[in-house]
């Protein structure tokens, strides 16, 4: 996501702006915009956590056949997410070389924050939806036709209300409760903030204590979500957004299950520590002025051994792992979590 | 110590002042101040590092007796240090508000910045001395015939050339290492500053890997300078100044030895750790806009074990530990280390 204005409002307790173009992609086509190949391209920045489920779904389920994906570079100014990791600065499919453009192309008068994941019309060059939350569940369900063989069901029929109450928790406190840390505008918001993160941190712990996947014995949705915070938690959160009451590396059951993630076909390979620590550090001028961006920590622990298999599960169920990364899209060696990686 | 001026500045590394009053207290009295009990009167801020030196140095050889001591606020403005802690806000014995009339007294003219440590001269309220590096050890020296019994020798004669070449590393690596990468002004001085602190904290790491204390068997000043350093690691510098390779409880040996000393008397009953956030927190407006401290991290794992006796080796060697904190000089017991400490 991204933001329009300054992040942090003195005295104030840090509000996310939730009103996104709510359009959907449905299999249907009954909004107009159906599913169909080669027809949208998803823009992303690897930093952002919103985009990085979008990035993970869209792997896991094989919808690289589906639609290309567009990557902005991780800083972005006051007015839009830019394509400065293209050649001459513009995405080689949509010929933009600001994100802007595919929202002004929807409304000339579009008003709010540019953000990704967005969904982009190619025919029409503009923005159909930037509603993360719904557009990765779309990915699940309505894109089933494009699934590759042994893709996993992410959005289970019989889990869902558990689910939904589980990701509902897991936006608000967890997602989202980084941010109301980082950008409270005094000390009694920051201090409510992280005493809610913290204790929804430790409900999840002690939920992930005795089965390996917040759902059970496979990996879900509502994983993909706590895994973009968590992989983002000790290179950002818990120094610039002040979540410092123990690094991940020092919550023993979260640690386990965030690099047994990490190290399954599209989480780790998705994840991209220098672009994240840049866009947070050089983005977020109003609480880093000098936007130096820290040297640490050092991301090869999370190729370390996990244990988590001995709780029992598999991670992809009655399915299978996606296969290697599609050409072009593969995070480069030196900015994963450093030498081989073992998947 | 303090600066008169912002932190940072852009493109350039940082460079510590080191100009300061430089006379010293010496027991023949050459220089015009004599070692005299009830003559004097240190200054100092708990949150300080270059104070905190004094005050444990003060504690170990029981110059309490010798001097009296006044505590200024853990913040300050751009002017001065404040008195701002005691009742109607003035020092009791200098009648003082700010720490700069002492320096004014001395120099109404005084150009640079109103340091902590100072040694005030009661009968003239005028600073002495700011020198913090020859302060100590003219503690040590030169106040011998008021040491208590069973007071340490922290400066021995025969360790002193070895011991002048560590504190000088230490010195210019560690204590103001930390310094030189959170007011950095660019991505490239940061990232030298930061290669320069970690070699050096490796370095006595090694060192501090087979013999309990940086110069052997027993405390010296060398290990006061490296204390108050690792103990600000993981509560400020960590985060708020990017040292962030590891927390210090992420270095195994460093993390014994600091407890070990934090557990001995002197150390950890001279340690304010809500002072230390909030001084660097609040007053590095210009790293930190918002001015919040942060809630964490959690400071009850300096009580734990550290199992450092088993190199073997005393703190006091052939002295004693001083006994307990003078009355109105303890750090409050929910600013220390938590709960009930186990000296």
């Amino acid at each position: 996501m991204s933001n329009d204005k300054g992040y942090v409002e003195p005295g104030k307790s840090f509000e996310r702006d939730t009103n996104y173009i709510e359009d959907r992609i449905l299999a249907d086509g009954s909004q107009g915009w159906p599913v169909e190949a080669d027809r949208y391209r998803l823009v992303v920045a690897r930093a952002c956590p919103w985009a990085n489920r979008a990035t993970i779904v869209r792997r896991l389920l094989g919808l690289e056949q589906a639609f290309s994906m567009g990557i902005c570079g991780p800083t972005h100014d006051q007015r839009s997410w830019t394509f400065d990791l293209d050649p001459g600065g513009r995405d080689p499919v949509l010929g933009y070389e600001r994100l802007q453009e595919a929202f002004f192309a929807r409304d000339p008068d579009y008003p709010r924050g540019i953000t990704v994941p967005a969904m982009v019309d190619l025919p029409t060059k503009a923005v159909v939806t930037n509603d993360f939350a719904q557009m990765t569940l779309d990915f699940s369900t309505e894109w089933t036709a494009f699934h590759r063989d042994g893709a996993p069901d992410l959005y289970p029929e019989h889990l869902r209300d558990e689910m939904d109450e589980v990701m509902k928790r897991v936006y608000t406190e967890i997602n989202n409760g980084v941010y109301r840390c980082g950008f409270a505008g005094d000390q009694d918001s920051y201090a409510k903030a992280y005493d809610r993160l913290f204790t929804a941190l430790d409900w999840v712990s002690e939920r992930l204590g005795s089965r390996r996947y917040l759902m059970g014995d496979t990996i879900t949705e509502a994983d993909v979500r706590l895994f973009t915070t968590l992989a983002r938690f000790d290179a950002v959160y818990h120094g610039h957004f002040k979540c410092n009451r123990t690094k991940l590396t020092e919550m023993p059951v979260l640690w386990g299950y965030a690099r047994d993630l990490f190290q399954t076909p599209g989480f780790g390979d998705t994840t991209d520590f220098p672009q994240i620590k840049r866009h947070y550090y050089v983005v977020h001028k109003d609480i880093n002025p000098t936007q130096v961006v820290p040297v640490g920590p050092d991301t090869s622990v999370w190729l370390t051994p996990h244990h988590r298999e001995e709780l029992g599960g598999s991670p992809f169920g009655d399915g299978t792992p996606p296969g290697p990364v599609a050409a072009g899209e593969e995070v480069p060696e030196s900015e994963g979590a450093g030498g081989s990686t073992s998947y």
